[in-house]
């Protein structure tokens, strides 16, 4: 599919280059406006424009909505007020809403003096509510129905709401502003009797969120229940919006990336990869870079501490790269596991004691397991095949021993430090393998060099 | 909200030893499936099918969907030929296979001779695709009109289906079975002449996957188009099937977590955290963590290798977990942001160029910062402040010389293995952090012991 874009880019560039614009409408109507926005990427940026007056008017505003942020801003700068209104007329207000929260204040000014008075009505009313909340993601627009209507008038009130969505699929049933309950266009279209009353054959029945409730909750709620839409209400449980499962599903894939993009050690981002410039790859990196390269200080001083005792046995020094990175990985699983429950909803910090207790059994065969193959892998290879003669059976015992109870601490930390961070309010995601392995790092170390500082008596 | 879960466990485990059924009947029918799930998960096994049995026909098949393996296998095993009947007949075909393909062979044998001959054959028609392919998802639901079926007559089709599901909103109207259109009920109810035939209201121009189609190929469609549903065809463009918006969400959930718990260094795990037993976490993480113990050997043996110059300058073992941290870190940031990437479809091994170009400009200006900053570092604090003689200003120039060095590596493994991989047909996920942290450690500390041997004269 990639490849075709590439020829079609290709044959666009050069069809606008040779002025033969009505062969390029004729190719853009029969293609998705995601495909569109992916040609936009690929263009110079004075074809933007051009190409963008060629979509007709509906096809141009849902393209629109799939650019990127530069983009945008380019077509809206180029854009009279006449041209700009007529975009904007075409998008939701939760559209508009975003497309508000991306821009630079002078384009946002001329966004705002353009689009109509209930455009910016609505548009407000979104805006006020934080980022990431329900409220900032849901859309006003729905169908709203009261319970004493017949089946007959809610079918005729839905064909001419005038509702250009597919929210129109699910309608939801008010008495004064509070939500009642629900009723499908199936339901309706499949009814009996066409003069009851909806609320007869509503579902009341149903789960809600509130303005203020986080969208990483709002998405896991329609993972849970498998609806198309999800009601959106206020503290007095009036209905103010609705979320529709294909914002949710971009919230998912938004969470998850930020997860990962946490767990691997760098500030998340919301611009994608291709989209970001060195310099914010360098920006998202290089604190955490920076953090855990001065907390490795601590290790350091902890292997100064024991330079004497390395000076003597210059053996210990060849097992700590192995003994750190199990560590490492050991924490890290732990970590991620948890950390993904945790986004699930799966587990919280109450659940710390089963979980724990869960790590260390796991900790104890895994690092049994370990130790036991590492003892002879010391012994076989790297005495006898290696022929490295430093390395006594007491060496190995106290690699081995240093291993398990590493092993121990990495899962016990691993399991412990997400759940906490949670508990105090912080992303989970935080606390993973970077973060852990330079902990584990250091308990590792001392336990190393206090073994052997016992067993081989230095 | 777990927490009233948890009240409500209480409550009806409680109940139902008092066997007042009536009230916890009461109750259950003010739940959601998905909620009636988890007070399933907290039973003791006897009480499940005491349980199973109050619910009504349609709640009660919902919530088996819903329930994990050993409780669906529990209740199979439990249940008269005609309840099982029952049950089944409520479900869909894609769910049946899909509770084939978890259940043990003589749960299965029940299953399919208890089963109807129609739904017998539409599983085994879900059956003969391969595991996460599209055909393995799809349902077989769904409306089909013809093209020259009038509005009305398309209207009383969908009313006169009795298809039960979500799917009726998006009908698809084929001619000898090819795929030719999609209209929606939206557009139905909207249009103006109910005599049109559907052709000329039909949009013809329409995203379709084919059954073995990748399910995480299809989930990025549903993120690219916004699309409730995506109808499946075969190879000769025939409509076989439709993927729901809710089968692709649970997909690009799954996906996600099994892209964490690889890039964690796990095997992926179909259970859930909770439902794993301490014995499935080892098996889970074992395979790993003896690999990559065993890889360590190598960096043990670099290090023993250069056993005698570090006996001369112990100052430098100091700084040994440093450098393979922070190789570690900046490699796991490159693979996480460049496997994430794949997985989103953003790029793929043609972009290696631009992925590494973009890499090599980043590791440049976070080493060149993490150099400067390391340099200060230890002539302040490791030198003056913890008054430790050995380190010169040429250790910390080697030091600093291999954390450039370091970096530079460590982004450019871990921006081209997982694109090598995707390449090659693996999983990129497998080459992140642990994998790529044991080949730059070995990398690094040969760069670190090469640098000191010749600036320091050892």
């Amino acid at each position: 599919m990639r490849n075709q874009n590439i020829i079609m880019e290709r044959a666009i560039a050069r069809l606008l280059e040779e002025r033969k614009y009505l062969v390029v409408k004729d190719i853009l109507i029969t293609m998705l406006p995601g495909e569109i926005a992916g040609i936009f990427r690929a263009l110079k940026s004075e074809q933007i424009p051009v190409l963008f007056r060629l979509l007709p008017k509906e096809l141009a505003a849902k393209t629109f909505v799939k650019m990127d942020p530069e983009e945008k801003e380019l077509l809206i700068h180029g854009f009279s007020d006449s041209s700009l209104r007529e975009v904007l007329d075409e998008l939701y207000a939760d559209d508009v809403a975003d497309l508000i929260e991306e821009m630079p204040a002078n384009v946002v000014k001329k966004i705002l003096d353009t689009a109509g008075s209930d455009m910016r009505r609505s548009v407000n009313e979104l805006l006020k509510y934080p980022d990431n909340s329900a409220g900032s993601i849901m859309t006003t627009e729905f169908i709203r129905l009261a319970p004493d209507m017949s089946i007959s008038e809610c079918i005729s009130s839905i064909r001419n709401s005038g509702v250009n969505s597919d929210t129109i699929y699910t309608c939801f049933i008010t008495e004064n502003g509070v939500l009642k309950g629900r009723v499908t266009v199936k339901d309706l279209l499949l009814a009996a009797d066409d003069d009851l009353p909806v609320r007869n054959i509503m579902d009341s029945n149903i789960a809600a969120v509130t303005t203020l409730n986080d969208q990483e909750e709002v998405a896991a709620l329609f993972n849970e229940y498998d609806l198309p839409v999800i009601p959106v209400v206020d503290r007095e449980n009036r209905l103010v919006g609705v979320v529709m499962f294909d914002d949710a599903m971009e919230i998912m894939e938004e969470e998850a990336t930020e997860d990962m993009e946490i767990m691997g050690g760098m500030s998340p981002s919301e611009k994608n990869y291709i989209r970001s410039s060195v310099f914010d790859l360098f920006r998202q990196r290089i604190p955490w870079l920076m953090l855990l390269m001065i907390s490795a200080t601590f290790t350091g001083m902890i292997i100064t501490g024991f330079e004497t005792a390395l000076a003597a046995q210059v053996a210990l020094t060849a097992f700590i790269p192995m003994l750190m990175d199990t560590g490492g990985n050991s924490g890290s699983q732990s970590s991620v596991t948890v950390i993904r429950a945790i986004s699930l909803g799966e587990i919280k910090f109450s659940d710390l004691p089963m979980v724990l207790w869960k790590e260390l059994r796991t900790a104890v065969l895994c690092g049994a397991s370990l130790s036991v193959v590492c003892f002879f892998k010391i012994i076989l290879i790297d005495r006898m095949l290696l022929g490295n003669d430093g390395i006594t059976l007491t060496v190995a015992a106290v690699v081995c021993f240093t291993l398990i109870i590493t092993v121990f601490l990495a899962k016990s930390v691993g399991a412990v430090l997400p759940l906490a961070a949670s508990r105090m309010g912080f992303d989970p995601a935080v606390m993973s393998s970077p973060f852990i392995t330079t902990i584990v790092d250091a308990l590792s170390l001392l336990v190393y060099f206090e073994t052997a500082k016992i067993l081989l008596r230095l």
